[in-house]
């Protein structure tokens, strides 16, 4: 490891024992949908995942994300039967695999702790580092910010699962969205029974994710070619 | 912290020193932009970032994400010049705030250790998880990966920077992309001199970050309304 021999003039050194822990953390990350019901998250760690998102980087530092948090029993019943409803049009996209999606749990909103909409801002107009790429780069800024939150609730030995099965124009009228505002993702969260020791869709026999020797070229694009649905 | 007290059936359990170890990464990684010349980041560190990257959550397990090394110099500097043209036009569609925009160093293309193009692969289909926001939920996974990434490199006490100031046609040109494929960043990596101690915008007095209180809202939109480009 060349760079244990790094000088740093300034800012933190990590370690092996540093990298160790945050490996491990990378590596039993899980998207989550079955939680512990009834079950709480407590203020403190709350606010800390929610900052850990608030520390990911954004292009032009424009901080392109909000999040709303669901503490209405009623709204997250209507939140809930949006993604019923998705569930049921996806099968039906699905044609000859729906009946074997139907059976897959694909979500927890309604027995995770804390449910979370993570938000992307309405455009304003930053156009540091996004003039060729403006809403995929605040899209992007939003998605680093929820991998921060989901590895920070890891971290803290929570669940996380990121539904995104819903009508982002029907679920912006139930929160009053503004003009330009999209839920991006429902964020479940909290304590859950066990963490799955491999991806679900791979447990279910879904589908199985390739190997990283498929997804990296030099120099320009070779047929290494991943595929299925 | 109420979850020390979960019993964990399964799967790793992380303890207070492990998320001090975690936080202190998050806090610690930086859009850098000033590299170390001439340095150069082991085969296994490479890997390790790379693996890092692929270990992050894609919608339906699609695996959304390619990255293309760039090795070979006349390359390396066609893309330089790319981000060269788009920085000039940056200058000019800030307008007023152009010339100060010009002092800034807002890449290191040329000077990093290894240069990574993360690119979006064609839609392979997908249905999962993407039905109502097929290309956003492809994106979203791709900028996951970006964020494991950037955090591993940190962790490894490695600088990444992601530029994305460059036209997207043109790059998928120089890399042979095909149809569909669509570069969304210049990963620079490598060795750095010093990390900065805050976002390098807010070091220069381009913009500040505002605080995650204006970021969450509860049941339904309200107006912490942060702004300014």
């Amino acid at each position: 490891m060349t760079n244990e021999a790094v000088d740093l003039v300034a800012g933190e050194h990590f370690t092996a024992a540093d990298r160790a822990s945050f490996y491990r953390v990378l590596a039993a990350r899980r998207d989550m949908r079955h939680f512990t019901p009834a079950a709480s998250v407590d203020a403190t760690v709350l606010h800390r995942v929610l900052q850990a998102a608030h520390d990911a980087p954004s292009v032009g530092l424009m901080q392109s994300w909000r999040f709303v948090r669901v503490i209405d029993a009623s709204l997250r019943g209507r939140i809930a039967e949006l993604v019923d409803a998705e569930r049921v049009a996806t099968a039906a996209a699905l044609g000859e695999r729906g009946d074997e999606f139907l059976q897959l749990k694909v979500e927890g909103v309604r027995d995770c702790a804390e449910l979370i909409v993570a938000v992307l801002a309405p455009d304003d107009g930053t156009v540091f580092g996004r003039r060729t790429m403006p809403r995929d780069m605040a899209l992007c800024s939003l998605a680093c910010a929820v991998q921060n939150l989901w590895l920070a609730a890891r971290a803290e030995n929570l669940g996380l699962g990121w539904v995104s099965m819903f009508d982002p124009e029907a679920l912006a009228r139930l929160l009053h969205l503004p003009l330009g505002a999209q839920p991006m993702a429902l964020l479940c969260l909290g304590p859950v029974p066990v963490f799955y020791d491999a991806p679900m869709l791979e447990q279910t026999g879904w589908r199985r994710g390739r190997p990283l020797s498929e997804f990296v070229h030099v120099d320009g694009w070779s047929d290494a070619a991943p595929s299925s649905s």
